[in-house]
């Protein structure tokens, strides 16, 4: 079981691992890598006191190695959910279940708005883990929306397993070719079905199909953990960092503007020592 | 007419600093000097991502260079009082009067707490500030407790105007002799009369004085200006960093605790945006 886990690695997730680290309290980031963060492309930052006029990259390479060297535990994982298990929580990440009695959610800002009908429909078809729910699509037809590469795993998983997939990735698709996935480069504009999934509507035209993955960075915060509440649209949180649900902290971008790494950083630090004290 | 006064010029002050002139606001720092701070005198910081394994001091420079370069105007002048008038603010530091469109309070924490009898006496012979009220106490004997050698030239006024001053360093004094200053080296326990002040007790001995001036690093913020409030001896703000008085905001220790660099350098930057959206 480890002490905190920490779902996101920015700046507020690396700077809640350094300070809870320094607790001496063993301490995992779940982080897709430094190099999907938003900052990793900004040309000039100079807003961080004591840090001026420096890349985003080498900004986000500093903070890592910071974290490395504090003995920070770092996974390229990415975390589906957060179940509650009595006293502590069990996390779903990439199918390894990880015991952890604190959590500090520190994913960021979510890119986009959800579709039409894709929130009315999570868990009736609409799914943001293919690894998860895949296998109740065995050779049905389905649809996946990417953001990156780093969901093409789960585009060959998919392609393994369902009769045919309509691939539709929001970035230049440079992999492999599969004799049943059809690619299509359109945006697409909402979920159709009342109940159940039925397809999905790009305006113009329309596909058929049962399930539709949205495989993004970060999986929506409210589909992450049940009861967890927003406020215009971030988490909720006071002072302390202290979410809705008990023993879960957030900091960063998550809990809302202004969407900077001061801000980030310090939120961290706030959420992780409010962890550690009630560890 | 400042856009924005910044009271004090620590880690949360200076990111407050240069957050509002990187929007373009003309802002100026209230400090004594980074080498008033507290976190001047550590000998290794290793919790603020980004910059392992700093001394204090090594990181103030690196914040005060950061703050100069981005065109923040430093005056090293201690703010008494600020007035509200009308919708704007009046600061008397040092006896200059400045306005303000917008004060942020990083004034740090509030070293010890006050004396028995100090807070119910302030303005009836408790003075924080020689240079407003010593002419209130001319031929008049009065005691002056200082935390640190920035007080001298308030020892120096005092003596000229006062019959005998009683001065009580907090600290190894040694600056200059006059006549009429008598130095005591005791801790003062708290200061006596009902509705005017009657003298200074130390336990085991009590002089006998018309005014007491307690001269510290910074000015008690409840002194600072009226109306403003507290919650857990901090000043009460909320996730925008504003206090109970609109257009005041706060950040830093002087908010509560923790008391750590990254939270009072996300604070501050948060209170800078914030004053700049009203401004």
């Amino acid at each position: 079981m480890i002490d905190i886990a920490i779902i996101g690695g920015g700046p507020a997730g690396l700077s809640a691992a350094i300070n809870a680290a320094q607790r001496n309290k063993k301490v995992t980031v779940f982080g897709r890598g430094i190099e999907t963060s938003m900052l990793y492309k900004a040309e000039k930052v100079d807003n961080y006191i004591g840090m001026p006029d420096i890349t985003g990259k080498k900004m986000l390479e500093d903070f890592l190695s910071h974290a490395v060297s504090k003995g920070v535990e770092i996974k390229h994982n990415k975390v589906y959910q957060i179940f509650k298990t009595g006293d502590f929580f069990t996390l779903n990440a990439d199918n390894n279940f990880i015991e952890a009695k604190k959590v500090i959610i520190a994913s960021g800002i979510e890119k986009g708005k959800p579709m039409k009908g894709e929130k009315e429909l999570v868990g009736r078809g609409v799914s943001y883990c293919a690894t998860c729910d895949g296998m109740l699509y065995r050779n049905k037809d389905v649809a996946m929306i990417a953001d990156s590469e780093s969901a093409e795993e789960d585009l060959k998983f998919l392609s393994e397993i369902c009769s045919k997939v309509y691939f539709i990735p929001l970035y230049k698709y440079k992999g492999a070719a599969y004799d049943n996935v059809e690619i299509i480069n359109k945006k697409p504009l909402g979920v159709i079905g009342e109940n159940v999934v039925k397809g999905l509507s790009f305006g113009d035209m329309t596909i058929s199909c049962k399930g539709v993955f949205i495989i993004k960075e970060s999986v929506p915060v409210t589909s992450l953990i049940d009861g967890i509440e927003l406020e215009n649209g971030a988490i909720r949180v006071n002072r302390q960092m202290q979410t809705s649900v008990e023993g879960i902290y957030a900091a960063g971008d998550c809990t809302g503007a202004p969407f900077q790494i001061s801000k980030a950083v310090g939120e961290g630090l706030v959420a992780a020592l409010n962890a550690v004290k009630e560890l």
